[in-house]
């Protein structure tokens, strides 16, 4: 029997360094699968369908909240955003691993599901640091940069619905735990399955 | 406040390559910390008493369950072993990891005491290569083999006591992968420690 592929929860305040932790995970692990969203909020520039997230029309996505086709969605800023079930059971199915990136919501969701997997939140070492890296993007108004900070401070409050505390000082040491937790977790003894099947009926007789 | 230690928790059927692999384990972390059992039996060749064992009188060893000084012990083919409670709340206070090397009593024994830590049993890739490791040793009788392998398969019964099932096929890959559960448990969220006071408040905060 094939072991299952392991689903990677992955989510983080704005500007704690997850698109890039996750690029470089990426780099690391060419096998590793990453879930595509759903979404209706217009590709930006370089975004690619179907890479970066499918694109589609508001239309197609109710049609498939109607069908029960995700396993969370939620509406942002006025987009809807999505993950369809299909896709990553499938992936999961033939024993890869995959790692979805949410937020806060769709953490909440899948936890309130008690959907298995790794959950882990990237966290930036300060709040100084987290305004440091929001500011030097460039891309939002300091308005905009005080509301992120306030959502990541809420999304922080919730920091108990991980499993692991990645706090992200250096992408390299960060990208290290990364791959230490992926390790491990595919070492746990409940997902043990042994090659040798006499070590495999020991253990399926044991009642400990 | 400083992090507490972490107790890593170690176990092996007899033949899967436990103190091979600890020894590895060490030159990888030097600053690892290996408590030192207590026990009645005379040293072997080569064994260094406060190194590999405390050895100790079985007058003394007494007084000290009198004393209630072991977090375990137990009688093993008419020796007495033990951990003493002291040596290792000191390590761990001191913000230290410490492995814990114990035998499947032990490991129930703490398992009963609900002690908290990580626990990591390490297999052997099949029950031939088992054997074939533990005549390779050439210390033991044929009788004794065979002993061992029985005692091997009720410890591997109790597999779920643990947390971590590393398969010993290759010991680079087994250090590696002891490694990097050790890396991972501590960036576990009930660990998380953050360095800077806001983020430890917002955390602390949390409901969720």
């Amino acid at each position: 029997m094939a072991q299952k592929g392991l689903p990677i929860i992955i989510s983080a305040p704005s500007g704690a360094g997850k698109t890039t932790l996750c690029q470089a995970l990426k780099k690391r692990l060419p096998d590793l699968n990453f879930s595509v969203s759903h979404t209706t909020r217009p590709p930006r520039e370089n975004e690619q369908d179907g890479v970066d997230y499918h694109f589609i029309t508001k239309k197609k996505f109710m049609e498939m909240t109607d069908r029960d086709e995700f396993l969370e969605w939620a509406q942002i800023h006025g987009n809807y955003y999505g993950t369809a079930r299909k896709n990553i059971t499938d992936t999961l199915q033939k024993g890869k691993d995959l790692v979805l990136e949410l937020d806060i919501q769709g953490v909440e969701t899948l936890r309130n599901l008690k959907y298995r997997g790794v959950y882990i939140f990237i966290l930036p070492p300060s709040m100084e640091e987290l305004e440091k890296r929001l500011t030097g993007r460039g891309t939002e108004s300091d308005n905009q940069i005080k509301q992120r900070l306030e959502a990541g401070k809420k999304e922080m409050a919730k920091s108990r619905l991980y499993d692991y505390a990645v706090t992200n000082t250096n992408v390299d040491e960060s990208v290290g735990t990364m791959l230490a937790i992926i390790h491990a977790e595919k070492k746990r003894m409940s997902r043990y399955q042994p090659d040798c099947p006499e070590i495999r009926k020991i253990i399926e007789s044991g009642t400990a």
